[in-house]
């Protein structure tokens, strides 16, 4: 899919492909996109492709981990003091929202001017099952789930906020807090271990999920775990496939190792095997391998070829 | 305006209001909202008079500058390599999108579930003249100008990255650049210096804005001023009404301060005016005078009043 199924079949993503995905037990993708097809038409565009098998498996939960990892710490562009100890996860909708929403595309208004517009749309059910989700995960977690939305201005916000805090009597252990969207991007600046699981919409999660990440100063690093109420989970790192250094063998490969142990884990129901890679990547790590984007002084720089082979030698 | 006006007119921007605004040379908004209102329905809360203020004076173009003071560099929670010299104006598009498009409500969808909808839709007219203002912003400042979308995804901002792209021709002194919203949320706490003036829709300014401003650790320090073609602009502080502290003393004035030097400048033509008012502001941080949230050991904590009364001394 992506751009090698545009350049092999013209499509982003060929039906063969979506049907074998959805033949599969669990689906590991590699980050999609480069230069070549940016200026391709929307139906052309690799990013299309990614919204097909997205919707196509069905894969509406989107689970972003962003943790600071004492090794890197220092990675942050955050105080010591503000990024040790962050460990947050974005539940995001993946499969509704403004990115699905009809109608949508390009027209004209009544003063005859060419517009372009989307619909944000979302209903009760595509609400009750991603809050359910973020219910359970937090759960799993500290506990606390802050829903994030735009309900002093949306409708559509307004429904979120309704149902979640109407569901939140299934969940009476879970602590449930509500932040506009605004608020919560300066919040998670301000003091990010405020957070442990937030619950929110596509694309404000697009937004959010991206900044959480950030704060860690370790986007390399990052996996996620995309699944619906059964078949096949999608499995991904948050990275994209950065076409800067395609080819150099510099990319960190611990955000695809580490979304396969969340395939494990999430995909497969291995919760053991998805230690082991987890803790082969935190031992290599401890052994001193860096790719640049989380090199620092004292530590010992390699490339994603080498970095691979230290967590296989270690796994 | 807002909560006082919902508690003595029963709405939350009577005719009367948006006639003397109208009629005005320009106007000085303080912070609305309260969790007296919170709970309003949506055309009885505060923020839809802010929403209908804006509007009913046309002003589509919010400049909010943040950058972060040599005095207060501290007070962000970057690293002080990374936050020093941060000078960043955000061009917010404020009164189109999905804040003001139809249709929008809720309904049902064709399965009988309730929905809650809105709709994102920029038209030609709407996306040039907020261009225009911020090339031109930029001009003033470094010559950069960073365009935010979801061009990958939303027709909304496909119009809208061919629309800047376009004028760009106009500006030819000016250095333009694209930015998908989700990294210009990453790239923010990457590497802020990078970014010199920001043009962005309502919904993306309204986060981006505020994540910016938290960068410099001290949105009770940041001013805002919305212009539209001609009349009266809107001048405000960007933080919000702080009900958690109403009544004691504590609020930072210098927002609303900077607000009234922003109104000098742009609503007035009074560039001499405006000077003054910073400079008091500069002195009077110089001078050690803090409220609590900038405060900082070796300085002196004030209250709201005293404060303004060492502004007034210098100003
Ligand atoms: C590539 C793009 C369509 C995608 C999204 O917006 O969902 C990406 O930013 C992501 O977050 O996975
Ligand atoms: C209060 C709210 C409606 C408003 C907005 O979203 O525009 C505020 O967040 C702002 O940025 O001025």
């Amino acid at each position: 899919m992506g751009g090698a199924a545009l350049d092999a079949y013209g499509v982003p993503l060929p039906a063969e492909t979506l049907a074998a995905a959805q033949a599969s037990d669990a689906v590991l993708l590699g980050a999609i996109g480069g230069y070549k097809w940016d200026n391709n038409e929307k139906h052309l565009k690799p990013e299309t492709g990614l919204l097909q098998i997205r919707s196509g498996l069905g894969v509406f939960a989107n689970l972003r981990p962003a943790a600071v990892l004492p090794q890197l710490v220092d990675a942050s562009t955050l105080k010591k003091e503000v990024a040790e100890g962050v460990d947050i996860m974005v539940v995001r909708e993946l499969t509704g929202g403004i990115y699905f929403g009809q109608p949508r595309g390009f027209g004209t208004n009544d003063k005859g001017e060419d517009i372009g517009f989307n619909t944000e749309v979302y209903s009760v059910s595509e609400i009750d099952r991603i809050a359910r989700v973020a219910f359970e995960v937090a759960r799993k977690r500290k506990g606390k789930l802050c829903s994030v939305d735009k309900a002093n201005v949306l409708e559509a916000s307004m429904l979120w906020r309704k149902r979640v805090t109407s569901l939140a009597s299934e969940f009476p252990d879970i602590e449930l807090s509500h932040m506009y969207v605004d608020n919560a991007a300066m919040q998670l600046i301000r003091n990010p271990k405020q957070f442990d699981t937030i619950v929110t919409n596509n694309i404000f999660g697009d937004i959010l999920s991206d900044e959480a990440s950030m704060l860690t100063g370790s986007i390399g690093m990052l996996p996620s775990a995309s699944v619906g109420e059964s078949g096949p989970g999608l499995f991904e790192p948050i990275h994209g496939s950065a076409p800067d250094i395609a080819g150099q063998d510099k990319a960190n490969p611990l955000a695809t190792i580490l979304s396969a142990a969340m395939l494990l884990r999430y995909g497969l129901g291995e919760e053991n095997a998805a230690k082991r890679v987890e803790a082969a990547v935190t031992e290599t790590l401890n052994n001193g391998f860096r790719t640049g984007d989380i090199y620092s002084p004292g530590t010992t720089l390699v490339g994603c070829k080498r970095m691979g082979e230290e967590v296989l030698k270690t796994v």
